[in-house]
């Protein structure tokens, strides 16, 4: 676990089946902060507290989750419920108020039972651990799961000057994920030492690379977060263009690997998949042709199925808004091509096909044959589970 | 039925399970056609053909349609298909190849066994029937249907100085749909006389407030094709500016009652739901969140489990694209409201609109108290057994 980074993870009452609900992230010292929220209009109060206190300070020593309740559309209760959160871990911790970071997610328009989380605090404070023993992170890994079936860590390291520095990041999926922004909860801890303006570049990018290029089911969540803490504490300093890039491209790797677990984990998914968008006439067509196609429900129940039904990647090709020559377009799963020229291979390419969509993983390649232009996506298929999770989400 | 029209509809082998696949619709005179088509940028060959009629002659005597098979992507191939099933109907009824449109419906991808079209003609030539005898139009209904359960079939009547005139519209859903044009097949039939021009003016608009306000599952067809024909055979004729406008509010109506059985009949639907959108600031704006909601799957999910989860909608409106305060918000399920000015209105107000979501039919209403915009569209509820036709259509 990088370095002068504490965590814990509780049940506090909140989720009605007595899971841990409710996580604390602490860091020995302030830590430089960087964040990432949600384009929703609709912004829980959370994260509207998280911005402001981000802009105003740029510090964060401490981070206080709750799963169960997003805290949002609770009207002006909601705000006073994220402060009371917040000042119980300042309170407990004996530090800043302006340094602690609040963070909901779970059913919308319930009122947050935040004297539970007033409750929990002390306890958290007391079970908080770190250093060799990742079990605190794990906790808190499990306590900010909703409809997730595993909880989500991923640590990397990399060294400057001999110093060995670590990334630890967790998040949590399952639903209401699409690329528009930090699309679910992440919490990133790691002990380099960074310019805050510095880390806030890096992390857009990594999240750009990242979680912005998910989806689970097209639509975006209230209460979106991604907050990532550099202490300094390593030792090793990204304090050169060199370092920068090097530590960006580790933190790019922590945020892709959670990005993936939380598509291979996306309520109902059977099936983790790659969209591909090769030789089209801009990166930027190529983007949106990949969202259509990924987004589109036929053809996620079609990966359900384990049927290559081409035709409906095309026909939602077809709808992305770009002037593209259908007659030119390859179809690829994997390595085998299955339509060329926007004509069907005949039925040995389409047996060879179904058994790659038989995988758990696989990668759909599009080649429009149009220009230069290329960009991919992940996303899932769409089962029979998604739907009885959502239709009972509430209940 | 509308005077000088016959239909007929019979099984040509094109379906796997035999049931009827192929229908005619035939005017005893040339009529007068207009036609709106699919704006996706992939279109079957029937689609490019039909356009290309109507821009040449505007007049329509015959429709041959097949379902099972939407002739889309299937190459140069799919262009001589669609022109050998226009010539069939040319040579059988002894009319101009120029006046015979053509449509399909069906899987994509997989090249037409138009030769069973070939040697369904005749046999469909022999069996039209029209005047008081309306079965070859059922037949011809059911004739178009691809996963719709029931058959979709309106007849309306206007009258003018004296003359009676009918319109009868025939449609199929029922999946593939989302209001981005004409989204299915439709097929009207009418016996006014009326000039090209201002049929098509009628069309649209009347396309706008039907077929335009619908989503199913958010995906758009490559075969979208809405043809009314009129061949004026009735007498009335709909030559003065008034008269222009009541005949366009009868069409209105049979194309708003095909548009919503289509939603009712929607791939597993249970539930036809109206999403209204008032005092939006603008029109578009009201029509843009109502569109997002609609076509929202956790919304849709959520319905379909009967669960009034305000917060979804909420955060569905969020991600429209469109400025507005939530903290003005009234949602409403039918007469109930369950939140207002943004907040959640408690117990009792939630079990009286789970009553409401209980019901087949209701209406969802936001209130966003920003102007004089509104708007409405339809949707239908998404579950468990959507998921299942999907999962497996092609087999």
């Amino acid at each position: 676990m990088p370095k002068g980074f504490k965590a814990a993870g509780i049940a506090a009452g909140i989720k009605k089946n007595g899971n841990r609900d409710t996580g604390l992230i602490y860091s020995e010292i302030p830590a430089v902060c960087a964040g990432v929220f949600t384009k929703n209009r609709v912004k829980a109060a959370c994260v509207v507290l998280d911005q402001k206190r981000l802009s105003e300070t740029g510090l964060c020593q401490a981070v206080i989750v709750n799963s169960g309740n997003a805290n949002c559309c609770t009207g002006d209760a909601g705000m006073v419920d994220a402060q009371v959160m917040g000042k119980s871990v300042s309170v407990a911790m004996g530090i800043e108020e302006a340094h602690v970071m609040v963070a909901s997610t779970g059913v919308i328009g319930q009122r947050l039972p935040v004297e539970k989380i007033e409750t929990a605090v002390p306890e958290l404070s007391i079970k908080l651990s770190g250093g060799s023993d990742s079990r605190g992170f794990a906790e808190f890994a499990e306590a900010i799961m909703t409809t997730d079936t595993v909880p989500k860590m991923v640590s990397r390291s990399g060294e400057i000057d001999g110093r060995a520095y670590t990334v630890t990041g967790i998040a949590k999926g399952a639903g209401m994920i699409r690329p528009d922004m930090a699309t679910m909860l992440c919490f990133v801890a790691t002990d380099i030492g960074i310019a805050q303006k510095d880390l806030q570049v890096l992390v857009a990018d990594a999240n750009e690379q990242s979680f912005n290029r998910i989806t689970i089911d097209g639509d975006t969540s209230t209460n979106d977060t991604l907050l990532v803490m550099a202490n300094g504490m390593s030792g090793a300093h990204a304090n050169t263009p060199g370092r920068l890039e090097a530590f960006g491209s580790v933190l790019e790797d922590v945020l892709v690997s959670l990005a993936k677990m939380c598509v291979k984990d996306g309520e109902g998914a059977t099936k983790l998949v790659e969209i591909a968008v090769v030789n089209a006439a801009s990166d930027e067509d190529a983007r949106q042709i990949a969202d259509t196609v990924a987004n589109s429900n036929l053809v996620k129940t079609a990966f359900f199925g384990e049927d290559a039904n081409w035709g409906r990647i095309i026909a939602a090709m077809g709808r992305a808004g770009v002037d593209f020559e259908y007659a030119r377009v390859d179809v690829w799963f994997d390595d085998i091509r299955l339509v060329e020229n926007g004509v069907y291979l005949g039925r040995d390419a389409e047996t060879a096909a179904t058994r790659v969509l038989k995988q758990p993983e696989f990668k759909v390649t599009l080649d429009m044959k149009a220009g230069r232009g290329t960009d991919a996506v992940w996303t899932c298929d769409f089962s029979i589970d998604y739907v009885k999770i959502n239709a009972d989400y509430r209940s």
